[in-house]
């Protein structure tokens, strides 16, 4: 285990839809100091461009369904587009990012998910040896900031369809066998709220035990109780900290001032 | 100047554009030994794909120009989908390949070509600086395949469109300094030809001398003059040889039978 720290920050798709926030956001990114690696979803421009080129979001029980144009269009999106945007961006504020899909050095190996009762198409899901810790030290040591699409590989040549948030959790258990790692979600709201309507109640610091208690209370509910579930299971994977608040309030990180911080204690 | 060898082959757009014969080119490309790197120009899925999403393709004087709009569609496809198509195909064959832009690690930095009788739009020239040869080879001693695609950045956060055949020939001359550097362009013919009409006519080897010659007597001629001038130009630049020849024959360069090799003598 080395003492290093790493910081593994999530943005969401609404800030990625918006060039201002975005940019006003990976201005704070940069500023980060030390190892980092940056996780992305989709945003909305994957939607439009499929809708454009008349390509229907086909969706099974609610579920997102990712055919063979689907994916064509979500691999330009994704790991050309909004990738190569960010990491355009993130050169101007002098971190040295390196855009990453799973098959880029063999990072993030999935396995086609298998068909039961839906066929959810090309979507890859993490196994525990999915990531290639090794490769992402290489670049870590070599003082890039890897970027990462929600883009994986099967090995053998095939693209898939991976959540982003997945993506993030999956980095930081692994890689928490090689550093001290935080995962940081980066979401529109303040942090994990005590009342639902006042964006200023701010849970500061959460355990799984006051989790428990919240969740009994109806304090905490909805989704944000699987946000918070898969987090928790994160740190008993051995990931230090996760922080969940608002990628406006990404500057105050530093201060540890940003958002809730779920600790296992 | 190490002893080290390094192979830059450059691909076209027409083996891109045939899932089939890419896949076949990458096998061979992948089985080359030792340090490499490819290159990729773009294929007509980007023209295609502009036109189903009515982006007009705007040329000014039969040159083509990359508004605003079109630097999107070209980022996605070149820098996206078809990047990381071939990366995936790369893995499957057991090459280490990572995919890149200019952008990634800044390795290729350009500057957006100044507006004079014609505005070519997001268009990066490639200056004497531009490449990153340091960054270049933290990626190669790592183990890893780089994987070109032809668009560039400003470093200040503009990505920007940039002509394959220039991107090969730059990384060619500049990484020459650190590594005894070949320059393979693959293309659809055999080689340089003595009979334009017959495709077993290559001509195995040229010095600038026998070009100079072979110019004079008509025996090379049209497209084919400004393409050798090219490859000599790299040479004079240090480049050891430069290669013209088959895709399809990739196989042959080990054994150092691959169309016509331009030497400096």
């Amino acid at each position: 285990m080395s003492n290093s720290t790493l910081n593994i920050i999530k943005i969401g798709g609404n800030v990625i839809d918006d060039d201002i926030q975005l940019e006003a956001f990976l201005e704070k990114f940069a500023a980060i100091p030390g190892k980092k690696i940056l996780v992305h979803g989709g945003g909305k421009i994957a939607t439009r461009i499929a809708a454009k080129l008349d390509i229907e979001a086909k969706m099974i029980d609610g579920r997102r369904v990712t055919d063979e144009s689907m994916l064509d269009v979500v691999t330009m999106v994704y790991a050309g587009l909004t990738n190569k945007k960010i990491v355009a961006k993130l050169q101007k504020y002098q971190c040295d990012a390196i855009g990453l899909s799973g098959a880029d050095g063999n990072v993030i190996k999935s396995v086609k998910r298998p068909v039961r009762e839906i066929d959810y198409g090309f979507v890859g899901d993490i196994l525990a040896d999915s990531v290639n810790t090794l490769a992402i030290k290489k670049f870590l040591d070599a003082g890039f900031t890897p970027v990462f699409s929600a883009i994986t590989h099967n090995g053998v040549g095939q693209l898939l369809n991976t959540n982003a948030d997945t993506i993030a959790s999956a980095l930081s258990t692994c890689l928490s066998r090689l550093y001290e790692t935080s995962l940081i979600y980066c979401f529109e709201k303040n942090g994990v709220l005590a009342d639902i309507s006042d964006d200023n109640s701010v849970i500061e610091s959460i355990t799984a035990k006051k989790f428990e208690d919240y969740k009994q209370k109806g304090i905490i509910s909805d989704g944000m109780i699987p946000k918070l579930e898969n987090a928790f299971d994160a740190i008993n994977k051995g990931v230090k900290s996760v922080y969940i608040g608002n990628a406006a309030n990404l500057h105050l990180f530093q201060q540890q001032k940003f958002g809730t911080c779920l600790v296992n204690k």
